[in-house]
């Protein structure tokens, strides 16, 4: 892993080979013609870049309520037109119109990267596209991602941690659990984790609230969150990257540090976990971790002053 | 405390002087006349019935967002239509229009009984308006609250057992954790619960599952739920009456049996309590436990088939 102490992001961040995507059409279209198959983290910057869940629409409902009662972790952008429509959404967002969230869109290409399960079990990892699970009968969802309010907070002078160190974000299983949604019973948060100075969290919370349609402001920070979240092992993420100091050390290794604060996101792995733990039938898609679909809305467009 | 079996709801929670209160408005007209300042509950049946937080204007974008992040607890109907303005009211919910939530509406005096903190400390309790209070600063919030789905059961044959004993609901505070905005750090569920029968549970959840402007469905049920919400004793609410067995038995004393499973729902008390907790600043007012502001929309208006 990285330990660069780079402090110019986009230096840190952006794949080399991709600088010229610079649009979510861009994205899509790179992914679609299989030029373009890693992650998407850094990618045409400003546009806002969606969790992808396919579902059979014998779910759909269910899963709308899940959204509506859970919108920190699993907030709802858009959803297939119709069902299955691989082309066209509607949004789910207050002003951004249908077109407004993604034009000139084929739902089962343009991720770079796709996971297939079968029956709630692993059927395809990493898979270039979804041609031939799509049926009829599915329905897609689009989910926040956090990847908008990083940008934020890059601009304020406050880059998270990950991104100097050009690693993927830290992220944790919870005990703090969804509202149940028909089906949907038994999950817990997901969330993902920037360590911060003590004296900026007021800042970095201030800076990431607006940003309602990605997850907000974070739901818990300081030491004493990782015992009251459940977390075990601050240095054990469930997924993403061993999260570490700007030198190079464990967080572990300064535990109770006012310089590297935990701070932590609803984050939109959350959904697909609590799908997978309703153990429902048929087949089920997703984008592969990392590799979003990039849209045509940007990351203003979903910023909501209350 | 009743330990009635009466199962005839409207003879067993009506309150008798009270039956020509059959609209929202017959009850805020007499509740700003002073000849009724009773609880509201079994008044004007299928009226929305909304539980009451003014706030100083400087917090009103917090507890905004507050609400959003946590729709199932705090589902904000409607609030002041302008600064200070307490006779007309901005719908929250798609597909009611502001008039549609309330007309003739004085929300100073029309709840029958009032409680006023001053500097988050208790100032008035159960008092008959808040005019002197309120000032050109104020903003007032709707909340939904859960009689609304309580008729839906009684529809179904399945009316709460509070409701059959003539009594309040039970109302606990739980250790899940509110996602905090703003001001508004260190906020947890409070939960109202209604005891069933296991094999009905499942019909329950789904009675109630439309009702996502009024708490919706269970947020949890079970035994062993119970200890996981962190309710150290089922047999003590902190708010409401002692739950019961249907004849007049503490439910403590049927612990494990399948003919009296709690249930838990979002509670519209858990945003009263989160403001409580931020110890804010100047003048709070709200409606007096069990006294609410009805209104003129209808329980059905607020259903939401998804």
């Amino acid at each position: 892993m990285a330990t660069t102490t780079a402090t110019h992001l986009a230096e840190a961040t952006v794949p080399l080979q991709a600088t010229s995507l610079t649009t979510g059409l861009a994205v899509r279209q790179a992914a679609r013609n299989g030029t373009h198959h890693s992650p998407t983290f850094g990618l045409a910057p400003s546009y806002l870049q969606a969790n992808l869940i396919v579902l059979p629409s014998r779910y759909a409902s269910d899963f709308r309520i899940l959204c509506a009662r859970n919108p920190v972790p699993c907030p709802l952008i858009a959803e297939s037109k119709s069902l299955g429509c691989w082309d066209a959404v509607k949004s789910w967002i207050d002003g951004v119109s249908d077109d407004g969230i993604s034009r000139e869109l084929d739902i089962r290409r343009d991720a770079p990267r796709y996971t297939v399960y079968k029956d709630s079990k692993l059927a395809k990892f990493e898979c270039a596209d979804i041609v031939e699970e799509w049926t009829e009968d599915h329905i897609a969802f689009f989910i926040g991602c956090s990847y908008s309010f990083e940008s934020a907070l890059c601009d304020a002078g406050l880059p998270p941690r990950h991104a100097l160190l050009n690693c993927n974000v830290a992220m944790y299983r919870t005990n703090v659990p969804l509202c149940p949604a028909g089906v949907f019973t038994g999950g817990t948060y997901i969330v993902s984790m920037r360590p911060y100075k003590k004296k900026d969290i007021e800042t970095v919370r201030d800076i990431t609230r607006p940003y309602i349609a990605t997850h907000g402001e974070p739901i818990a920070w300081g030491w004493d969150a990782v015992e009251k979240l459940g977390i075990k092992n601050i240095a054990e993420p469930d997924w993403g990257a061993a999260p570490l100091t700007m030198d190079g050390r464990s967080l572990s290794e300064v535990f109770g540090d006012d310089e590297n604060v935990p701070v932590f996101w609803g984050c939109g792995v959350t959904p697909q976990e609590a799908v997978m733990r309703a153990g429902i039938e048929g087949t089920i898609m997703g984008h592969a971790p990392g590799h979003m679909l990039v849209l045509d809305c940007r990351d203003w467009d979903i910023v909501k002053q209350q």
